[in-house]
């Protein structure tokens, strides 16, 4: 059985089962803990969801901020020193993950229990623990006019990934970084594949690489 | 052992390695078939991993569209009729839904095997057999200055969701709904949950839900 919600539906339900419903649509999420530090040398930690591929040549990446969302510190240090690193996120330390959502008022790193490391001399701290880390410097902002949401694009300066998921051909098995993702706001997976696929083209059904 | 790419490593890498390793990065994507139809009522059918949640109040969703991609159908009939569904892929139709990626002349719907079907009056196609399937309208548009990407922001007019996979807090079980993931440009999973976790507070260990 199909449940339906039209328009009036969504906006007459309860803020909190509105929140959820929303929050679920798109599907599976990507998530990374973004790590930062002020001026004065605070770090912080954070988990986003709305990091995403915008290109390869040159390598870029985008995030999308929500208005008032408890992950401003991370926005401000960015503004600030156009520094941030990404961090892929294992079941390992995956409720630790979830924690550095709280409204800290020490670092994260601190209290948490996650350990920060820096490399090459890069400015924002990178996740120790994380099998993937990407070292980005901003580039680009828009704000939505709908509702102030803020998008971030980063130029990718950095990339340190456990060898045990880079392929010959350049691309990462998730499943073997055990890398975690999301769906709505607190819940946590891992990735079984189904399968790859071959360069669809028309008339030809699609091949499966593995 | 950990694996460093530079930014001048990235730039010598071969094209195909980039691409693959740089649109790995962010981690597993979500993945939703885009129904659309043009003023001459030719359908469209394409899948998207860069749909992502903007707001809940009101209901919006946003979804990157690169430049020159093959998916470029599938923008112009939303810019022309400001109408579009998204529709969550199952492992029963992941290969077909893989297929719709391919540069058919025809409705992909004709030619792949995936059904649409038409609810409630609104223009645009859903793909029959998804378990979540969402009705869209255009309301806003960004074009990123690095290297002409757009931004759609629609707003989110009907939900259809599945029974099994709809919780009494509004928020879906992605693995009760079978949602497919994907990684990369090509590679498709499943969800199997870790936790989900209660609102994190500073001081206090997160707490385990289900």
């Amino acid at each position: 059985m199909m449940k339906h919600f039209d328009h009036e539906a969504m906006m007459n339900a309860d803020s909190f089962y509105r929140r959820n419903l929303i929050n679920c649509l798109s599907g599976y999420k990507s998530l990374n803990l973004i790590g930062t530090q002020n001026r004065e040398g605070k770090t912080n930690l954070a988990p986003f969801s709305q990091v995403f591929h915008v290109g390869a040549n040159p390598p870029m990446v985008g995030i999308l901020f929500r208005p008032h969302s408890v992950q401003r510190d991370t926005l401000e240090n960015i503004l600030e020193t156009k520094s941030f690193t990404l961090n892929h996120v294992t079941p390992d330390f995956c409720q630790a993950a979830h924690w550095t959502s709280a409204r800290w008022e020490d670092s994260e790193f601190e209290r948490t229990g996650i350990d920060s490391t820096y490399l090459d001399g890069f400015f924002a701290p990178f996740v120790a623990e994380s099998p993937l880390k990407v070292a980005c410097e901003l580039i680009e902002t828009h704000t939505l006019k709908v509702n102030d949401t803020v998008l971030l694009i980063g130029s990718i300066e950095h990339i340190y990934v456990n060898e045990k998921g880079l392929r010959a051909d350049g691309s990462l098995d998730l499943n073997a970084l055990e890398t975690v993702t999301v769906s709505g706001l607190d819940e946590y997976h891992r990735g079984v594949r189904i399968a790859r696929y071959g360069y669809a083209k028309p008339d030809k059904e699609v091949e499966i690489l593995d």
